[in-house]
């Protein structure tokens, strides 16, 4: 089955707003078995909106619209669905119930123009909305799906939750994917390594996805899923102490989990970072169990006041330095209670540092059974470094708590 | 003139990659007084890319590709805009050379696959990757004009930095865009007041656009630009000290402009934003002339212990408190060395804390003339209330350095 994605919103193609929405839906369609031949936003035109629809069902069974459902004169997408589907709109009178009903909750008082959402194109099914106002719909058209979804993404995710099982009923496809989730090696080398154990049986697709200092490997199959296991225990034999994790694991969850079996803690003293790696540790709820806090020494006297390195270290060896990352270590250690201490300096540009180039990037782990330190020239811009030491300096972590050197 | 936008990537529809790049295209293409008309995603796949851009060329005189010009065999930007057009790629050793002088500067061996990037599409024009090695391409077309460029941002915004003037050349249409920027009024209130003192002239168009605890106020117009500087004073006189700024200004920004004319630093001592703060005012290159480090207090002893908080404090009013707040923002500035603090404490849940519901949030600033303490109540989820807060914090301090009281 062909699916196709359609973001509704002017501000979509001006660039105001970033369409996330439609890889959120991206990937829910691909895991219901549907591949996704068409992505299109579109402006608050009725015309255009309508010739979208018509354009997409010529080529996709099932036609996923996000946006346009509010009250507003700019929202345009009950009208198109219902002009291009031959569905002309009616009102439901339950659902204009259920709007008063939701505006009482809220003690706001109600513009008569949301009624409005109780709009339904004839034959359609109206699809509950737990995160706000605007229902969303589903509609059958000439053997086709069609669902138009609101935009808000709390909205969109919670409405929408009832449409992936039936879809995926509907397709009658069940994908199955795995991912083996490295860190510490590029795209190339991992792909090389990855294909000098694996082969790849039929119906069983490869793909390798790089982003922020991680390599995703993965593996997608529409048939038996039983081959995946052999599968994936090669590639992680052979990559070993690489593998950060899998399927849908992320790095900071992974530490989070590994010091918690443990009943440890960790704290962070970085310096090119800002603030950003504290801020990842803080990501996910409950991480209070496991992260004690963190030193944002930007300033260079502050690494000294504040995490404790010595003048002696900083003059002779400099700011950005092995020897600073690791007093820093131990600094955010002992200065934040914490088990483990992670420390970080380096140059994230634009201009040089010490005479060190841009991308010059120490990190440094202590802990109680001593401390590793990893030296990394990071390319890219600034940003770029930020995120990409962050993601090095968690692995570093998460390499040590395994008993891995470096 | 009408533009349309494709970028190129699997990855794109599979939603393993978000399609920021668009936003960022779209953006760059309207202030060429460029209307975008269409924005599309495809897969790499030589038919369909080859389809999308016979359809776009169809309606749009600009097209803009982004993605596909890499060396692997996934790359296909290049086969299709010289099948699409008609124009048979053809190899520039001039190209070549400048391909083996990049990696050469790199000092990386250079894979044989790399010069297919030298390919370039009969009459097109080479377009130089100042941050990479995939070239991008200018081809007129039938009287309309076709961009190739790379996919990784920083490639793509400089190797585009040429093409913008000569499409705003081409288009004529000189677009003058105004926008005042406003802080702590919701959407609907400011545009309340924005058109109680706006009567806007014909040709001057009017939005707005809300997000992340800002709303932008923004005029637009094709003709003459005159009529926008009264309309622009009047809303600041209107809007007063919700106004933060003007145009492409950030909230980072001006907060740092505001202290580095003074010759002044500040410091921030933080617990619900976890780093995100620090993080915000290190985003900037040259922030270090300002911004002299952070305290991340994520476990409540460290209130007391790193930033000074009286154990009292705590007891009495407890971590989630207004006192806290101020308490951590006098802790920031004199543990920190800074002119300024910053102070935030408060709920990001997804559980209460202290009694205190998700999203209570208590923030604080203290400096040489005093202190002023701001307490809110935040909607959403975690991650939008720690966004919230950075921005509402970092506002805080704006108006204190203007010495508005709030």
């Amino acid at each position: 089955m062909n699916g196709a994605i359609v973001a509704v919103g002017s501000e979509l193609l001006l660039g105001d707003v970033v369409n996330s929405n439609a890889a959120w839906l991206g990937k829910q369609l691909a895991a219901a078995g549907i591949d996704v031949v068409a992505s299109t936003m579109v402006a608050d035109d009725i015309d255009r909106l309508t010739g979208v629809i018509h354009a997409h069902l010529a080529e996709a069974d099932v036609l996923i619209l996000c946006g346009g459902l509010g009250p507003t004169v700019d929202d345009l997408t009950r009208d198109a669905v219902a002009q291009a589907c031959q569905a002309p709109l009616q009102r439901h009178t339950a659902l204009e119930d259920v709007l008063r009903a939701k505006f009482a909750a809220y003690q706001v008082e109600m513009p008569e123009n949301v009624l409005q959402q109780a709009d339904v194109p004839t034959g359609a099914e109206a699809l509950d909305n737990p995160a706000g106002t605007a229902p969303g719909l589903w509609l059958e058209y000439a053997g086709k799906v069609v669902v138009a979804l609101p935009g808000p993404p709390h909205e969109l995710h919670a409405t929408s939750a009832p449409v992936w099982p039936r879809l995926a009923e509907r397709s009658g496809t069940r994908v199955t994917t795995r991912q083996v989730l490295v860190a510490g090696l590029g795209e190339s080398a991992v792909a090389e390594r990855v294909e000098s154990v694996v082969d790849l049986p039929d119906g069983v697709a490869l793909s390798y996805l790089a982003g922020g200092a991680v390599v995703r490997v993965r593996f997608t199959t529409t048939g038996d899923p039983a081959p995946l296991a052999a599968i994936i225990a090669a590639v992680d034999q052979e990559l070993g102490p690489l593998v950060w994790g899998h399927d849908d694991d992320t790095l900071d969850g992974v530490v989070h989990r590994l010091l918690a079996n443990r009943g440890q803690t960790v704290g962070v003293a970085e310096s090119l970072t800002g603030g950003l790696l504290a801020a990842r540790l803080t990501e996910r709820p409950g991480s209070s169990a496991t992260f004690r806090g963190g030193l944002v020494v930007y300033a260079t006297e502050l690494k000294h006041a504040l995490a404790g390195v010595p003048e002696a270290v900083l003059d002779q060896h400099g700011a950005v330095s092995e020897q600073t990352a690791l007093v820093l270590a131990e600094g955010a250690r002992t200065r934040l209670g914490a088990d483990w201490g992670i420390g970080v300096t380096g140059v994230a540009g634009p201009d040089e540092q010490e005479g060190h180039p841009v991308g010059t990037v120490f990190m440094a782990v202590a802990g109680p059974a001593g401390h590793q330190v990893l030296a990394r020239r990071l390319p890219g811009d600034r940003e770029r470094i930020r995120l990409w030491t962050v993601t090095s300096a968690l692995d570093l972590l998460r390499r040590t708590l395994q008993g891995q050197e470096v």
